[in-house]
């Protein structure tokens, strides 16, 4: 490709929620693309979507569709990416994808532009991941504060937003909080799960509830989204044995995922350290100032693209860890705007080429 | 007090939050008791309360509402508790206290009767402290697996239900609920907190959100409720010395409060023997069999008395620790119920002696 022409973007998976985040996030950003070209399935095709203020016809998904599309982004369920990224690959495209299906592939890169961003040269496959949202959620803040102090061991809860499971999980809360809203439900056992009736994607109520599991049970009673956060942690941060630990709890709040975390470092640590990285980062908003009610919190972070984080202690016990409580945008930083940020990488470089 | 006569019962604070849900308890548990004397603020002296079927007249806080009470129980604000359990103790009752007012004092025990039933019995000041709701959640669990593993360290994550905040709190959720219910609110920053207005007795909106901070600001970031945890925990179990890191959240739930548990062991652990020790510990129930969706959650835990353990895993980098998620109901064995056992406890002692 010339440094002259810019380079054409396929969205697949255009139509879904997090492809309606990523043409919002398109519109918005430095324009670095030539043709934008919107993706989905045949049941999707002919409907016109806005991207940059104009309206794009959506075309089917197939082999076809990839023809002169030098970066193609995936926002699409596992098993489509497994089948179609690679023919994406195949026919010349970079394949950017946000599902989980190439993440531990030890060929594929998972990468986070403010902590890894030269990780998405090599591509052995014409692939490159973007990491699950609850690790996103926290990596950028995590990275910043490693790159100083050396992390070494991470045991992290989450608060996760029902958006992670798509628009079923938002339409599941908005179902179950009006029939709960104005009640006196929440004082006897059951009460809240007979009243909302249909649990959707979950397993227990999420109106007046927390739900301590999410994903798939996996080995030792851990869940697909506990080793995610473990294993795309130590992947991204390029730390194999980082000890990792994690608690998924799905909470009743439509976007942002927050997470308290417990970092332990190789060395001391400091609060007015930490603040002071925290403070630079880039993609990291400290927001830290409890005396004034100062602190992140789901409805305040939704809608933004950094990392925000608050409540920074130093464990009281050990002089190497901090606590955190961290947000951010599941569906932007967590999703779309990290993909988003990898194929402007992937584009500066074909464009250097 | 001659062993035939059931001793006389005070609870101060009948017409609370707390004191509503005790007079419920009292009605179901084994009637150790006399007479049962209902003591609140003047102004709602005069009105009747039912207590074990029976129509009961609230008389107003004096000093003269002690004569003849053996146990009292103080369900109030820390400072009504400062002043009238030292008033109490000083006319033959032993107080039973649920404020923070005594809790940390030397020379008053703060007690679990699953746990620390003995401590109870030294009482210098002739208080008794109950501790706090979010302490008490965990603790009976935690006390159980101490005593087989060696507890060396905990951290730990709280999602905080609101009756924690008594009837403000409930009404500020329901209230924010019910103007949140139905919109489509939630993917905006301040989308949620313009709509719901008023945010009660929290520093940020509770519906469709969660509040990283709960109690208010002590030295270098951390919040009561947090040090709370920490000290409240150390002495229950006995381990001054035990390592302790909380991170205390509020979340949009009315009652139960849960909390993720990192616990770390002298010994390493199994989650069988774990399992064995949970499902016969009093107090206790193993609710643990995600294959088949069994976890608690509040939903389901809200108006029972134990304290319930799910999730039980061992961490995949430290054979000597176990993460839980535990889930008790706040206003029950987090105040009220822990509150009747201690004085049953001294009831007891009381007969016996």
């Amino acid at each position: 490709m010339s440094a002259a022409k810019k380079p054409t973007l396929a969205v697949v998976g255009a139509t879904g929620a997090v492809g309606t985040v990523m043409l919002g996030i398109l519109s918005e950003r430095a324009d670095v693309w030539g043709e934008i070209r919107l993706i989905a399935s045949p049941r999707s095709a002919g409907r016109k979507l806005t991207v940059r203020g104009e309206q794009v016809e959506v075309i089917a998904l197939s082999e076809e569709a990839f023809e002169g599309v030098d970066i193609a982004m995936f926002d699409v369920p596992d098993e489509v990416s497994a089948q179609w990224a690679p023919i994406a690959a195949a026919k010349g495209a970079v394949a950017v994808d946000n599902s989980g299906a190439f993440r531990m592939d030890p060929d594929v890169p998972l990468v986070v532009p403010e902590v890894n961003a030269h990780a998405a040269r090599v591509r052995p496959r014409g692939i490159i991941s973007n990491p699950n949202c609850t690790t996103l959620s926290m990596i950028v803040a995590l990275g910043a504060l490693h790159a100083e102090f050396g992390l070494s061991e991470l045991i992290v809860s989450s608060y996760q937003a029902v958006s992670g499971s798509g628009k079923e999980g938002i339409d599941t809360l908005r179902d179950q909080v009006a029939k709960v809203a104005g009640t006196d439900l929440g004082s006897q056992p059951g009460d809240v799960r007979r009243a909302v009736g249909d649990l959707g994607p979950y397993p227990a109520p999420i109106a007046f509830n927390v739900v301590p599991f999410a994903g798939s049970l996996k080995e030792d009673g851990w869940s697909s989204e506990e080793l995610k956060v473990r294993n795309e942690s130590r992947k991204i941060l390029g730390l194999p044995d980082l000890r990792v630990t994690a608690t998924c709890v799905r909470v009743p709040v439509i976007t942002t995922h927050s997470l308290t975390v417990h970092a332990r470092f190789e060395n001391e640590v400091t609060v007015a350290g930490a603040h002071e990285i925290l403070s630079t980062a880039p993609g990291v908003v400290l927001c830290d100032n409890p005396a004034e009610g100062e602190f992140p919190t789901p409805a305040d972070v939704v809608g933004t693209d950094p990392t925000w984080v608050g409540r920074v202690r130093r464990s009281l016990d050990d002089p190497k860890a901090l606590e955190l409580f961290v947000c951010g945008d599941n569906l932007r930083k967590g999703a779309a705007l990290n993909t988003a940020q990898i194929a402007e990488v992937v584009a500066a470089e074909l464009a250097a080429a």
